[in-house]
């Protein structure tokens, strides 16, 4: 999982079925948490805003670990972090 | 997910027959998205443009989550995007 | 796999159900190891604590061959390192 | 997926039960379509020569999306380029 | 799948129980194949020793795809190289 804080979000209309009804928030990773610097979009399972720092999922976790299997996510908020030792 | 801009197609005459009647399309994920600058192919399953920004899943979500389970599909543009808050 | 070092932990009191119980401890890949410098946030299934080094599994191994195949876990601490060969 | 070009083959005796009958291609992708620079090694489903552009599924598509759920394959080539609107 | 050298090994008492019986393999890729620098450590299913060069496979591939679905392994020594065209 990476940390990582949600700066956006993105609307789309026109979108495969299995999708409809999730927010797909933006998230830039902490610096010490980035792969080349990307930002990734994340289907909210959590209710967060913009500004939280969040934990994200990746790949068929993200799918299969919340509920989605049949949905094409591959990435997931799993929830918000309050503290934590160690980030810098 | 990433968010990205489609920038051409392919045509493969000669490819496994569970991807016959796909469209591949070229998929440029915007700047802040981007790992290593890297372009790459997505099986498009909401009729995107040339010049359409789309959402695109990768991995197994873009397989299994778009009724293609069986296709050696690791990539699928799955909604195409409207407007965003934090898209630079 | 790759070997890190457990440099810190997180604390998440809203999360998805199903990680409940579980230790999020930060992982710093070894030098040798480290893609693109990225730390990385991984469930504790060992008991591992703060500056060990210790074998961790990342995608679907995460998840399914930890008994974990319905929570969203992309990265487990499946090990502790005793020693090794050709670690510099 | 990446476009890539067939640049070599390699020769494997002793090898996974399951992957006795297959041949492995070394695939150059694209300039604009490579992750970091690196080559990898895919399993030939189509007949590819040397120098063709071919097209390469990666992940588990590459091993259930081909008809080798069982066997330890990573990467695919799937399709073979005719033409292309967007390659550089 | 990649190809790199066999350059160490790493021994781990304290682990998850079903990696018991398991040797973990210190793997360097070939210069051509690695992405961003980076070791692995697979679990080896051939019985590779130090020094030789080695097919690798990752993700899923290495847990499904040669028998060990229920244990953490995201990469495994699945073949040894004998000889290639088109290798640097």
């Amino acid at each position: 999982m990476l940390i990582g804080k949600v700066v956006g979000s993105v609307v789309s209309t026109r979108k495969c079925d299995s999708l409809v009804g999730n927010k797909f928030m933006i998230i830039e990773p902490l610096d010490e948490m980035k792969k080349s610097g990307a930002r990734l979009v994340a289907v909210d399972k959590i209710g967060a805003g913009i500004g939280e720092v969040v934990l994200v999922s990746t790949g068929s976790a993200a799918r299969v670990g919340t509920g989605m299997s049949d949905a094409p996510v591959d990435a997931a908020i799993v929830g918000i972090i309050d503290e934590g030792i160690g980030l810098e």
